[in-house]
């Protein structure tokens, strides 16, 4: 089991010798300016990552038959250089089968996946229009793609991009849906709900995060609309009777969530239910984008009536946090 | 009393002579072939509009002196030409006092203008910071401000441009914000609320709507944005102990609730009530120009599974009414 | 048979008496200023489309029970009104079965549908990649695929806008992908062509043209991109063995064959062949468009050596006919 | 007093010790590869800045009581790395009071502020209108508002980065706006003159100077037009009879003198005056930032005749001088 | 000589006969409902165009030989039409030689031509640097080019659109880049006052103005900027010892002068010349935009305190006059 | 003769010694730790470039005498940092004449000029247009332009970017047009033809290749667009009988290539031969960094079914190698 995490480690002693459990993100051999060959590697688990050095290669301990993407055991000390801190390695090996665990070693969404799934099959069981429904019954009874679907990353990088990230921003876009279909009568709950559902579902083949959050080649030349379309192509194929009125304006949603052709949505939002996805989809990813920002100000120490630097994903703009620069909540005061 | 509306003329016998008043929007003098001068006018009330022509302009029953912007009683009849309906003039003067009722002549919202105005108070009472509370029951017991938040349309053509039109899109954003502040917890209700109902307060100033839907001069050269701020100002100026942060975060929100520079906030959203709002207040805008698209088409007796024309106020996209189209609606169905 | 076209009515006496087929495009009924009514419809044919108007409607030699789409015959002679000409309709029927044939009615490719079609055979022959070659026979061996792909125009109203207009502009295509494939040997010619063929097959879906071209309410929501793509994927579903990184090269060419987002392209062409089918289609598509602005000039009389009108699919820039004002063909002279 | 300045370090010897005062810009605590603590500082006078190291912690001389925005008295002495210079410092205490002028530690106009002030006093005195007149004085005799104008940088980073900077870009704008203000009869001198003076107020609360130049968090969220704005329009309450319309006309020129929505203005120049504001100040700050960029290239030892490289300000174009290049001015040779 | 100019025709009795010359500037033969041929012409002069229609074709005194751009004398009198003027020609036929002059046909520059040319010349004389002013001297004396630059319209149909017009606004911009001059000492006035009397000089090949304004087939292709910098380029090449580096500036400033690649220069000005050049070129143009509408909204009646309609060449704002809104000057009032 | 590159060193042993001749890319003087000023220059040849440092300053064979642009020779040896290679250098001085080639130190096509330049002479010589014929061969027959045309690069940075770029980018060209013209009879041949050859000409003005690849002062003002037009302008003025339509048109072409106006061509294509131009050479020059970023790709060691970085030429998109990631060519197979 783990139980030394890479934030952890800044609080350690030069002098403590500790063993742990990472990730190897990158590995490079480099030389020193006395010629002598050195090994520098990324490490990483779920609470961050570390440079680690190994001096001794010549030492038999240090194993040399690892790769990126191994899982490894280090033994190994602190020390700080310009105030970053560094592994000195002295002793590294692979990991042996069970000794630990990819899911430690990857950010993973702060929620309990279980309870996330379970509200993803109560929005399920609320849809009224028996082809809605049993077309995402079909597809979340699959156990390839539903165990996709519970891992995925809703991003390399950007808002929610960590393991589960998928479902909790489905999850979270579900319950604003819900709220935004009992505001307009003109919208068509079940179309929404499950439009809301599928419209990401393609990055489950779009993104790659065994080894790290990445795109696969497919990823890039396709993109998680078409892939997420062909998806649920492939599955109304198989199901009898699917109006295909309704398959045109399902996939129709998810061709168009993006909004604007310009973010790769070949087609803009003609149908009240797409307009409504796109609009949740966008603003629960900008809400999520300022969270995170304020969680990285408030770690990294930022005074609370300070703005934040400029958020590359909010086109560059600063942002402020309400309530603490407020001092205190405006409400009941 | 009116009781012969613009809509009602369509189905009138050539031969039927009525009474009516209406609204004279432009009037124009015209000549025919045979050089014999006739008048030209824009009829109209809150159901539409219609063209009236008199041709007698010798005959002492057609008065005058009136102009754009009168209510005049006309006794006339409708005559029929390449389609279109035209109202032949035999008599014409202006409306005496208490003859007729502007806002019988424009445009209003179908909702209960004091219904709407009571949801309006309930927000206001529902408001815990007692600053914010204070600001709200100030300006809204100033009475010539109550009296033309009322009124004021919400936009010149676009959407809610009807008499109500702004009360109205602000009622139906409130009961949007509020479902969207209970959904993020990072947003603070009050603000929020607050912010919706002051972000187009501007307008009692920009538009002009006595007769018919127009901009101010200083409308045009300052912009509601610049007005909506400058009376808030104004208000806080005069309350004691209001919070210095908390009017910058309330202006703030006023001048970003576009969202962006190119639609003349000249500042980004930068906390998230302000996001939230540019949000609502889109997205609500948005699904209004779909309905009223969508009435649009019933009216003119397009078929229910037809798309609408190219839409201007929403970059000239087609639109498809999805329960009309899908020939029922999806729920529970 | 039609023997009797809208582009020879120009030069009918007024006296002259004939009979003809054409297809109706609009049917209105208006009234004089008389208070009477009377028909007012647009007559097309594949020469052009011209305005009748049958005022008598009294008469039983008038038929009422026809509408939009259907095929006429109409007896009537030609005026002239402000230098336009009209057709004055004494008698209208709808045409009889057999009597008429709608190829006749719209503009269709100047090229025989049966040469293009063997051309297109030919470069299918000549693939040399046996799984493409597999799915280009399986995709036009399909009847009703076949029959569409000869008929569809490549567009409603832009470059190659009439029957057989999709078969004319990808038999040019082929020609200029076969000369670029043979220029740069970094191009798989056997994908180029495949690319090429297949590109635009979602426009069999996209567009109607049945009763004038137009496009269909799937075809507005999904996109010929999307349409293909599909038509693709389930054909490929079907064939054992094809591999799936040549199937995900063949979609992605598809997908970005229009060769930038704003353009509807969800993707940017990443691959060489992706390249090439976006220069070779694009640039064809505005060579077709100069050569039917020169003949337009030509048939409007314009003197050789004057700059066209600002052409719209263009960039509303002017164009000029190099041999025509130069008088001459530099070659040779 | 402060005798020793950033600019003259350059030139110091190794060996020679000297004692300077300087502003703390920002300050770390690093550690050596041997993971010994030492301090770097960024100290900065109105010359230029340095980095400075304490290597010796332990030693008493060295205070740690001071951070950011502190003056402090240093002894040390020169040292270079790489072609850079650094501080090496052996003593360092925070300045006592009366002993440093932050007014030393900023860059400041070249200009005589007394002498700026006075020609813009003569152009209020200019100004014929009595009713700007009174604005103008009213403003400006605010001692604390005329206190800040005369202190106020224009600029964070751009053009006009110093103190007194806005004042000085002020007083060029003057003299360039009387010139164009006699060559357009079209131009109202009174109201472009006031324009001038005003467009720029809100920067004294937009931008802080006291310990290095940056925005106020109000700044951000507010922007220096509407700061501008509001001083003006409060100011103007207080006078009685200030004419509405030449109040409305003077704010829409502070909020269009931008000149375009995405540069912040939410409305465009709509009146001679607005836009001859606009051009000047546009003008005026391109021109500052050309002769900047000559200054800087000479500074660095530029060949005159070369290029210098993309400027920032200047859409990334690069500038040449022209009489640097010509060898000689053109005029009168 | 001409006595009858178009804007006097409105004040006409219907009964009055007159004879007149104008310019034929379109020429179409129509018909009748009861099939008879008549003329529709534009006649035009320097005060504006009136449309003119010969019904009696048959009669003899109806010249039939005569086409676009020919000088025609005409006897007619004013018809009215739904408030439009009209021309009933009784008689007409070619101008004979000298009856008529073309000059009073196109509207022209108020400005004395005269007075403009010595302004321009003694600018010229003021030209220091002997290269420079030799290559001004030659090119303004030849005497095609010298009468061409006299008579040239500065545009189509935007600002300056009348004979006289190109030398009218260069004659404005001297005086306003004499100023301009004078403020910045960074600035060689030879170099911009050259620059200003030749940036436009390529229209007197680029635009036609003998049949009315237009662009010449080659003015199109190559267009004023590269038209210019070839005529500048070859007057150069035939004068001894121009300095190359003086010559390069000039071309540059010529190529530059519009400011943006966007706006057809394909250079950004990158010598403080230059970028002054594009800077009074545009702001004067701007101006005199304004001053026409201001004009325009005059002698179409419209309220002093009226926003003009939106305006084309100023990015679709409306206008607002100052003085006449403000009812006074604001100056010494 | 050279017979140590740059691309051969990275194999060295570190006590192995050579002697090298290189250019000198930049030359600086630094200062160690310990104060010890030593150099570090920049060294290149045709293959790469490379670090070098020469510590022992005070040692008599390390030459002072020599600057950037030099050709100098050097004995070191080969150390290693950080895996990067760097020259240690023993001695310095510069190379005697004759003793090294510049040739041998610039990237250069790795085809050969004059196969290249007989494939030029050959089209000149296909030429059937004596015009157009004598023009090419009067300037392919000046020899400075003629060796300037087979020197100089087609960029600096991007496609073509070596000695010979230029001549080899118009030699694929030359065989792309070939095939296009055959395509489509709207085309002349002669003038494309022409139009190819000489588009980029001012290329060999506007950059500069002696001693690194760089743009001319010239250059930047004026634009190889500008010099190309002027180098062609002033041959055919010297050609008795040129025809001044094909001038224009020839002009335009050049004017034009570069197919939009932000791209700095003034001009967009309006003729048919202009179009094909700037499709080709776009096309071109896509598909050359296409191939060039394989290279890089195959180069660095990447696996063969990896996507490159991100591309800067093709606005940032991944590029994906065909044949590589389908691991055979699928034609014939």
């Amino acid at each position: 089991m783990k139980d030394i995490f890479v934030n952890d480690l800044a609080a350690f002693d030069e002098e403590r010798l500790f063993d742990g459990f990472f990730l190897v993100l990158t590995k490079q051999q480099r030389t020193t300016k006395q010629n002598k060959p050195y090994l520098v590697l990324s490490l990483a688990d779920k609470t961050g990552q570390i440079e680690g050095r190994a001096w001794e290669l010549g030492d038999p301990r240090i194993a040399k038959d690892f790769a990126r993407g191994d899982l490894v055991k280090v033994r190994g000390s602190v020390g700080r250089f310009d105030d970053r801190c560094q592994v000195k390695i002295d002793q590294l090996r692979k990991a042996l089968d069970g000794e630990a665990d990819i899911k430690d070693m990857l950010p993973s969404t702060t929620h309990d996946i279980g309870e996330l799934w379970r509200r993803l099959e109560a929005a399920v069981e609320s849809v009224g229009n028996p082809h809605l429904k049993r077309l995402l019954t079909t597809m979340l009874s699959d156990p390839a793609l539903a165990k996709a679907y519970r891992e995925a990353p809703a991003a390399r990088q950007l808002h929610h991009a960590w393991l589960g990230g998928l479902l909790e921003h489905v999850v979270s876009l579900l319950g604003l849906a819900d709220r935004v279909a009992a505001h307009y009568p003109l919208l068509d709950r079940d179309l929404l709900v499950t439009g809301v559902i599928l419209h990401d579902i393609g990055k489950v083949h779009e993104l790659t995060w065994e080894t790290g959050f990445d795109y696969s080649v497919e990823g890039v030349l396709l993109g998680h609309i078409q892939m997420g379309v062909d998806l649920v192509e492939k599955t109304i194929s198989g199901l009898p009777d699917f109006p295909e009125r309704l398959r045109t304006l399902l996939l129709h949603m998810i061709l168009s969530h993006h909004g604007k052709l310009e973010f790769g949505s070949p087609k803009l939002p003609m149908i009240p239910e797409a307009l409504a996805l796109n609009f949740v989809d966008d603003f629960d990813a900008k809400m999520q984008s300022m969270a995170s920002e304020f969680e990285k100000s408030a770690r990294e120490g930022k005074a609370a009536d300070e703005l934040t630097g400029k958020v590359w994903a909010l086109d560059q703009r600063q942002l402020l946090n309400t309530r603490a620069w407020l001092g205190t909540d405006t409400q009941g005061k």
